[in-house]
């Protein structure tokens, strides 16, 4: 980070901006990385073939800017139109430009006290108005609190850091309450167990599903997202891109996300071990004593009564193990702990193991 | 282009947005492409090379957010400090971010009326105040208009469309006549004989200078773009950019891009190629009566006299081959025209030469 505050330079507002922290990327090999929610396994075989197929001389040329054959695949995929599916950079470009596009109105939009951290972060950025509404006391979303005016509603499902999930019912209830304006649906985790709003998308014209190919399809370094719904939610979307970055999908990462996307039995396959890695170390977790909530999401946020959770980060740490600690309110008893391989979750409940031993074994000598 | 023009769910503002409109990509084989810009070489075989490598299982992890091997590579090139450079999904998103980051004050910019014509789409998306400053009569940027106040200014060297470029000594005087504001250089096109300002950077904290990797690099393809300058200008990008997407560099962008600039050798071949076949272009161009601006540019900017610039375009895409015209004010005589290899330059004076000819015995026939 740069020890640079202020400079007569800048625009007005920049000296004010809060950044998004992302989670550490180590540069040296060795780690176990738990920290940013990444998919263990590696990419579809066929994702890599279509990138190496791509890698000539037409790298020269721009890219298709719409992107046509990569929104066919996904369109397709979906049960959707083309003219229902936008392209992104990542969906936090996608989420970027839905916030300038679609989230920008008089009253103020709603999202919940505990999620995503970069909600504020874009509404900084553009002069959003917003209302964080408080998750229940079991950290769950309540529909109920989001019938009030708003300006739009952004709410992850399942729920980042919670990992707990909206049923199909609740958001079409969330929708039916909301028609007069734009609801996001942050899909970032929804292939790891939660239902899908893109079913919805014929029957609500003011929603909006975005989706990333950074988690369930391995593909974080490519960055790739997408968003689905009404043409008209589609075309703001568009407005914005087409005003701020032509050509936002690079040659190689249209090849592979449409690749990607097709190769659907991998996907299942890949999505199916990390539930079934998620569930073991959920039952792990709860013998060493933690409590976790139910995720239906490729992460666990796990409390411990006994131990400061920032502390076993850093005990975590010390073993090469990297998991997410966010300092705030109601959380900061809890770790977010992104479903590794098998192998990687029981490296990781053995570490716990020793670390919630010797400390038992210290807190027995001291009393 | 979709059909739909309004909607009440997007945000305020969004309906009045007039996109930047890309010259046309065909999504088919067989154009002479002198439309875009495009380097008609490939990219450099260790460019290649390296994003092949970066074809991996690594692709499931995030890239590096902050570029910080692309950048020192960059930095090592221009004599700069890793502090001084900043990275972007194409030189258009690190436009955008400039934009909004350094030019947003509360006094209007300055830019050439002929120019990139994105930059008044950038000024409507986050609402800057602009003043366009006309070419002088022989189509220069005078350095004399930009000695107003000003809240930045920003001027393509060489500009586009006209390929005409300012001396090293007109853009000290510019800078020395604007130490309060912003001086943005885009130097898109820097590389085909004009003098880069990065030399200044050491002078003037208030340059920015902004180079893709699209034109001379030969990776339009791979989306890549980056800005240099001092490191509080730096600072006010990074803001931005870690406020709107933490990653906009794909691993294989950041391999490919690193390695292109690294080589140097390659680079300069192609780039002197390409001035040899503009300068045989131009000569060519005159011998069919063709008025052609002095260009340090990848491109040529004409004007037949006696002929439509339109009808031009139009009979040249017959005979598949795709040149760029501008339906504005002053320059709707012109044809943008982009070098291509020798090869292309010969069918494209030949395609010309048969038009020209063609319809030349026309005229004669109905006098």
């Amino acid at each position: 980070m740069s020890s640079i505050t202020t400079s007569p330079f800048w625009s007005t507002g920049i000296e004010q901006l809060k950044a998004y922290v992302p989670g550490e990327q180590p540069q040296t090999d060795g780690w176990i990385k738990l920290n940013t929610n990444e998919m263990p396994y590696p990419p579809s075989l066929r994702a890599l073939q279509a990138i190496r197929d791509g890698v000539n001389e037409k790298l020269r040329l721009y890219p298709d800017p719409s992107g046509t054959a990569l929104r066919g695949a996904i369109a397709n995929q979906y049960g959707l139109s083309p003219a229902q599916v936008f392209l992104g950079n990542g969906s936090d470009e996608v989420l970027g430009h839905a916030f300038l596009g679609l989230l920008k109105h008089d009253k103020p939009i709603l999202y919940p006290d505990i999620s995503y951290s970069f909600y504020p972060v874009w509404c900084g950025l553009y002069g959003i108005a917003y209302q964080q509404v408080p998750l229940n006391a079991r950290f769950e979303v309540d529909v109920a609190d989001y019938k009030v005016p708003n300006g739009g509603i952004i709410i992850p499902n399942p729920n980042a850091p919670t990992g707990i999930a909206l049923s199909l019912a609740q958001l079409r209830e969330l929708l039916e309450a909301n028609r007069g304006s734009v609801v996001v649906i942050d899909e970032a985790y929804v292939d790891f167990g939660a239902e899908s709003a893109v079913k919805l998308i014929p029957e609500f014209d003011n929603l909006l599903v975005v989706h990333t190919l950074s988690k369930s399809r391995a593909l974080a370094g490519l960055r790739v997202g997408y968003a689905m719904g009404h043409p008209a939610l589609i075309e703001g979307l568009n407005r914005v891109k087409d005003s701020f970055n032509s050509y936002p999908m690079d040659r190689l990462a249209l090849a592979g996300a449409q690749a990607a996307i097709e190769d659907t039995a991998y996907f299942q396959q890949l999505t199916q071990s990390v539930i079934a890695s998620r569930d073991w170390l959920t039952a792990e977790l709860a013998k060493l004593g933690f409590e976790t909530l139910p995720s239906s999401a490729n992460f666990v946020f796990s409390h411990h009564p006994q131990f400061a959770a920032s502390w076993l980060l850093e005990q975590l740490r010390a073993r090469r193990i990297l998991v997410r600690y966010f300092a705030k309110p109601r959380i900061d008893g809890h770790l977010r702990i992104t479903v590794g391989t098998q192998a990687e979750c029981e490296a990781l409940v053995l570490a716990l193991q020793q670390i919630v031993t010797v400390a038992g074994q210290k807190q027995e000598v001291s009393v």
